[in-house]
């Protein structure tokens, strides 16, 4: 068989997932919570299902649960989002991508991208024949270029990734860089893919800036956002993406014939806790504490903290004692010294060295507490 | 936005569903089930929610359900398939289907598919560029003439897609079928991608024959299963994948990007169930009386059942009483019969028009009765 994805692996979070077990390490690398979901949430989908709620959603998802996300960013944003024709639920974030990708990648069509970047955007824009433009940004500011953006776009381009928070730089948009987006884009026929899926979890009373609050990126724009992250059930496998009717339009002819729909007891009991839970307002809080405990905790450890921004990442710098790739010092570190992290190194398409890790933080106090107990160890 | 897919719609199995709620009219479009899911069944995903199972599946699934799989095929057939290597847990069937078809289709590259198809094929083959050659199967027969698909064949040829049973024909492959077929791939370079999601609905004491007890075939097959239609759950949307080794390793450089994993704490749960559960093979007896309560009822009426062989869909003929298209019929019969069917038309690609319609009938006795009546009517 002549692959269509050569280059392409195991994705590192499955790598570093595996070898944490085969370790018995503390998994700090993929990003999931290790805390317990809220009953409530558990006892609505339960209650769900013993109504009978197991057969097919509408294939853009329950109307309950997309009213509840309309009636959440009017209240966040002030905004108008149409539940009929803007919002679809999806099986996660990253099938929201995915489906964005294949609505608009044709072969020969040019994707730009800045690296760090997520894993999939790559893969996913190869397999329709796009070609990815990476622009790459680098510790410790990660800052774009925006001018230098404007030189790398083409005729050819049809779409631009942003994804903001930032994974794994943990670095934010601001206001002036979705302002020169806009303008970038004016000229352009291109659209936006908005990966927005850690879009509460910011700090230091820092203002996620959504791409919804500008008329002029939206009308263009895909926003893709998740409820692993709001809910903490990433092995929920729910998300949804927002778009204007139209880019909708092409979004759910593809949507129909990859998943069809998403699980139905699950949206509707997410629905139904939207209805009495703001908890998303406590997600800052809640995460901005656990990024404290471990950033303190790391306070003379010979692992050098860079301040996290947002998501429930944290980047060290391990330039004080090792001179290993990130890569062979993230497989060192899960084998020695039992702590599973994520090289940095591998969210760039082309070698990039810069000797950081990226920790999740998603955990409870007794993980956090025992993650800087073994990292302290390291000389 | 120039559509990559300008003639595809909402999907029929969408638009019939609409048009019952519209019309309060029963239901009978869509293939879903509309009685209760086994109660243990739903204590074991409660269960397993609360036990804390809410974070990612491993991408390739949990493994329990990849073994508890293995030890049916082994138990059904006798045949070794591998947890590890050949088993991918998707979220739902149609994911399958998808992936597969991304996996292995490339700009050029011809599809044989048989109508009346499953109305995801085509559109996913052309999304990826390839080129559907449909091979038309007439009511009421629906026979393959196999000299006919080998003339189909070129050297572009690089999948063929079965649907064993078929949805809608409800016919099924003869050993026969399937050995011609091993004939064909024999001189060809093409994959062979096998929607076996009605593997256990087949009447009168019919034998499935599955690709995967064929070797010739099976080394060069995609197999897609659902745990939707095995434990009458399609909202879950779970489904699986079977392949040999480096198939599977294809399949799984898409999946990955494309939804991750799937559900885990309903994964964890069907295998916990199908462990003391063989439910499976009662599936037969238990949609065979169903099957025959509706064919009897509807003796008398002006509809004329044709026999149904497999599935949990029936046809019937309304030559009887109509000359409207079959798509017209339907509609007709939604709105002033409300009762809502699927046209048969519809999964064909060119005009075609037999005067037929497909009834699900995976219903409780009171709809099926129901239904019985409100057919009756029709003059
Ligand atoms: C889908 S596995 C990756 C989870 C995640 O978002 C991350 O670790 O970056
Ligand atoms: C995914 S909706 C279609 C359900 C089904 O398999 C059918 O009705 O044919």
């Amino acid at each position: 068989i002549h692959s269509k994805l050569p280059n392409t692996m195991v994705s590192i979070f499955s790598q570093m997932s595996a070898l944490a077990e085969k370790y018995q390490a503390l998994n700090l690398s993929q990003g999931f919570p290790n805390y317990p979901v809220s009953p409530e949430l558990i006892a609505l989908v339960n209650a769900y299902m013993e109504k009978g709620y197991n057969q097919y959603a509408p294939m853009a998802g329950m109307m309950p649960l997309r009213e509840r996300i309309a009636q959440k960013i009017e209240a966040m944003y002030g905004l108008d989002v149409h539940p009929e024709s803007e919002i679809t639920i999806t099986a996660g974030a990253t099938q929201g991508i995915f489906t964005t990708i294949a609505a608009l990648i044709r072969p020969g069509d040019e994707v730009i991208i800045f690296e760090p970047a997520y894993d999939s955007y790559r893969p996913s824009v190869e397999l329709f024949g796009g070609k990815v433009i990476p622009i790459r940004l680098l510790a410790p500011d990660f800052n774009i270029d925006w001018a230098y953006v404007r030189s790398a776009m083409t005729e050819k381009t049809r779409l631009i990734i942003i994804n903001n928070p930032n994974n794994p730089s943990t670095k934010m948009l601001c206001r002036e860089d979705l302002l020169q987006l806009e303008l970038l884009l004016k000229d352009s026929d291109a659209f936006l893919l908005s990966d927005e899926v850690y879009e509460h979890i910011v700090f230091d009373d820092r203002v996620h800036e959504t791409v919804l609050s500008y008329p002029r990126l939206r009308e263009r724009s895909y926003v893709v956002a998740s409820f692993g992250k709001l809910l903490h059930t990433t092995g929920w496998k729910l998300g949804y993406v927002i778009a204007p009717p139209i880019l909708t339009g092409e979004f759910r002819k593809v949507h129909q014939f990859n998943v069809f729909s998403a699980n139905t007891p699950m949206q509707l009991a997410i629905a139904d806790y939207l209805k009495d839970s703001n908890s998303y307002l406590e997600l800052a809080a809640f995460f901005q504490e656990k990024r404290d405990f471990l950033t303190s905790g790391l306070q003379g450890s010979r692992l050098e903290v860079v301040d996290s921004e947002s998501t429930y990442f944290l980047l060290v710098n391990y330039s004080a004692v090792s001179n290993l790739s990130e890569l062979d010092f993230a497989k060192h570190l899960t084998e020695h010294y039992a702590v599973a992290t994520i090289p940095v190194s591998t969210f760039y398409s082309a070698p990039c060295e810069q000797n950081l890790l990226r920790i999740c933080f998603a955990k409870d106090h007794i993980t956090l507490a025992k993650a800087v107990d073994l990292l302290h160890k390291i000389v």
